[in-house]
């Protein structure tokens, strides 16, 4: 492949996405109709020897690979979380792979070190997070919360897994707090930082399903009354579930008398303190020692780009740093090396996305398209309430809407479960829409996610349409939902 | 912005990379000539209220953070290891950042979950690795070190750490065996699982900086007469500093003897092996438990992209698997769902660029770029040892040259060191080439890593030549190398 064919096929490429974000993804089914197995069936057991013509390989990604492809992008796609998309994030994409420059110290690319450090100011300063804490940009959450419980191990050791050389003596009694509603990350991280998963305490909800400071008071004793050592409470901002809202103060109070790590996940919701009348999602996260939420989830930046602070940089610093000779630079005593605030060595040019949509967006235009999304989650959640075949689930601080058909006629939990999980599947069996499910309180629920940076009043008029039409059909609607999309025009 | 200027600005850019990598890179100088906060001074403090046309970010682009820029894929970069790109890799990520499909788990994105297992299968067999290993595709190399050793720090405790909850009695005793040559990432990865740092034995290493595995035996046999519980070996096929490849087959044998845990880092060295002339680089692999090794260094595919092969998958998702009902699906019997492989729950579609490069090249067009890069280092490593002021400090068997100037007049070692050092910052400094060093055996030595995609025979012979001139001239180089770039035409 030459320049000329990287030209023609490129150009191709940009319009041919063009397309698919200006609506063309409208033409595809959201969630990919096929069955484990079929996409393997259209791909060669064996490597080619001779290189082939970049127009096969592109026809085989349409032919092949496409039918595959869930698409995150379609206007309706109302399933776990937005990973929402921008043009301008893509171009970024585009420029950072042309670059292939790799960013691991700062002399490997000072200008992606030095962007990393004020666009991840910037945002800070968006969310009104305290001036003194340094972020970087981490690839998920995830890793967010195992390098926050690896800080959380050292400081409870008194640095003695690290320091020492080998795990304190009763390194096998420390404790991790979080919710009953907390993500899996936690449990995972707490199981690769050698805490246990065992020793993850999932500590008691209030009604609105957010983590009750009380409870974890109890824990917290119970457990030096055991002769455990207490060391990281994870809070979060807006649960995987049904964004639900731990109380960032009572908690962080809790910490600081216990000299106990706290971790503020935001990894959804972190995006929604941009807005001024949001803001009060973080009060008292200068409480907390670290937080992190996600631009790729909910910021239109493709993933991965998962914005993470802490406190005191050198904590964190201590924990992940190692400089062999072969990574000295001359300047290493006065630049950030991000490659010490976290797991992989390697980093990408991250910053470069971040920079494109904060400038292409602009802050306003970014608090624009979030309050659209808050908006039409407040319009879908009150079409359920005022249904009497259908009730909502959980309070509606954001985006997401839980809730469940509950027609009249049926009775038992056991039955609503079958009802709700038939809906889903039918729905999802469309095409037209996807939404997934979880369970509070023990009930299965629906979950509706708004956050698409294409979807529009009319997209969740008519997922509202579609979900009553197959709640009501006795079988899979087979395919008169179509007529009904246009329902509610006067919504637009 | 609108899809007309995202086509408007996307064309621009596709035309801008086909420059940039077909020879416009050469133009600028290849490490960053900035100083520390050079760049972040031509960045504004806060981030615009409102959208800037996307022709001003990337005329900022140009006027502010290009001079920051250190070019990787300059084919005078000579410096660490390659982080080689290619035009359709960049294609790839083109397409992978459009369809912005978070590809986490099989459902959310089967197209991405099934071209990742057949790509690992074709790449496994185009490595010889055992077919009935299983792979995946995680961020680096550092991130595969880490789930090895928390997969030999269960098996060494019977699963205690997670399956009872807590770490067991005897976890601080737990041991890690790599050589004093091995990658920083295996103190990294003991740190973050719990081992401590001092856990982790420098086993010493032969004339050539390969593992001795009598001494391996020696560490076992000392740390077992002390009670402690050896649990992971980490063997390197290509190390960072020299390129030296431990002895697989004997190191494998020993940790079949003691049940532990084989991991093998051939972050760089493993592309080799595509080689049937080097396949002998990964005899005794079969003993092994897992494998890693990066396309993204020196296989034409775009960071990030690390392949991990373990033998058993099993043993691996029992560690990273947790399955909260918000991310149950219908499927996950029949399915691989990576997001059980590795630390992140996210993942990129990142096998698409993997699929995009060998196709493109096919896998004979990828074994002559490899070639041509052997070639090309035992041409170097002819010159410097034909030279009587410099000499050649380790073998080389693959990409990489280790040398120093030894100036028949310069004696101690001090001496050769403060000069080498000299020599490295004045060729770095000129922009025409860049290159790194490490320390073999206490003394300071160069590194010179060919592998970049565009970088010829006239490359290195320029690359030699102006490395000749410095360490011959008494004061930097006022740019009097640049005539001698094209001295060696009859070696293209």
């Amino acid at each position: 492949m030459d320049a000329a064919d990287f030209r023609r096929h490129g150009h191709e490429l940009i319009d041919w996405i063009a397309d698919y974000l200006d609506g063309g993804v409208r033409a595809y089914p959201v969630r990919a109709q096929v069955a484990p197995g079929d996409i393997l069936a259209g791909l060669p057991a064996s490597p080619p020897e001779q290189g082939e013509p970049m127009a096969d390989i592109l026809a085989d990604f349409r032919r092949v690979l496409l039918p595959g492809i869930t698409h995150w992008q379609h206007p309706r796609f109302f399933a776990y979380f937005p990973a929402n998309n921008s043009l301008p994030s893509v171009l970024a994409e585009l420029l950072t792979a042309g670059l292939g420059a790799q960013c691991m110290v700062w002399e490997t690319s000072p200008a992606a070190a030095e962007l990393e450090e004020r666009v991840m100011a910037w945002l800070g300063g968006m969310l009104g997070l305290p001036a003194a804490w340094r972020g970087c940009i981490q690839d998920t959450a995830s890793t967010a919360t195992l390098a926050a419980l690896v800080c959380a191990r050292e400081r409870a050791t008194g640095g003695r897994f690290n320091l020492d050389g080998a795990a304190a003596p009763q390194a096998d009694r420390l404790t991790v707090y979080a919710s009953t509603e907390t993500h899996s990350s936690v449990e995972k991280g707490a199981k690769i930082a050698g805490y246990g998963r065992g020793r993850v305490r999932k500590v008691a909800v209030d009604a609105a399903y957010a983590m009750d400071p009380a409870a974890l008071e109890r824990a917290l004793a119970a457990d030096l009354a055991a002769g455990l050592r207490p060391a990281c409470v994870v809070a979060t901002v807006g649960t995987t579930s049904s964004t639900a809202l731990d109380p960032l103060r009572p908690l962080g109070e809790i910490c600081r008398r216990h000299g106990l790590w706290l971790h503020v996940d935001a990894a959804l919701a972190g995006a929604a303190a941009i807005l001024p009348e949001k803001r009060a999602l973080l009060g008292g996260v200068e409480l907390a020692d670290s937080f992190d939420f996600n631009p790729h989830k909910w910021l239109f930046t493709n993933f991965d780009c998962s914005a993470f602070w802490v406190r005191d940089a050198d904590e964190l610093v201590k924990v992940f740093a190692i400089t062999p000779e072969y990574l000295k630079t001359a300047h290493d005593g006065g630049v950030s090396n991000f490659r010490d605030w976290g797991v992989p060595l390697g980093r990408r040019f991250r910053a470069l996305k971040l920079w494109f949509v904060i400038r292409a967006f602009g802050v306003e235009g970014l608090r624009r398209r979030l309050r659209l999304h808050l908006e039409l989650a407040q319009r879908f959640a009150a079409w359920v309430q005022a249904d009497p075949d259908f009730e909502l689930m959980a309070p509606v601080p954001l985006n997401l809407v839980c809730f469940r058909a509950r027609p009249r006629a049926a009775a038992s939990e056991p039955e609503l479960e079958r009802l709700n999980a038939a809906l889903m599947e039918r729905l999802n069996a469309s095409g037209r829409l996807y939404l997934t499910h979880t369970r509070l309180g023990g009930r299965f629920v629906l979950r509706l996610s708004i956050g698409q940076t294409g979807t529009t009043a009319d997209d969740v008029a008519a997922a509202w349409d579609e979900i009553r039409a197959a709640a009501a059909a006795p079988y899979p609607d087979s395919g008169g939902g179509a007529g009904r999309r246009h329902a509610r025009k006067e919504d637009r």
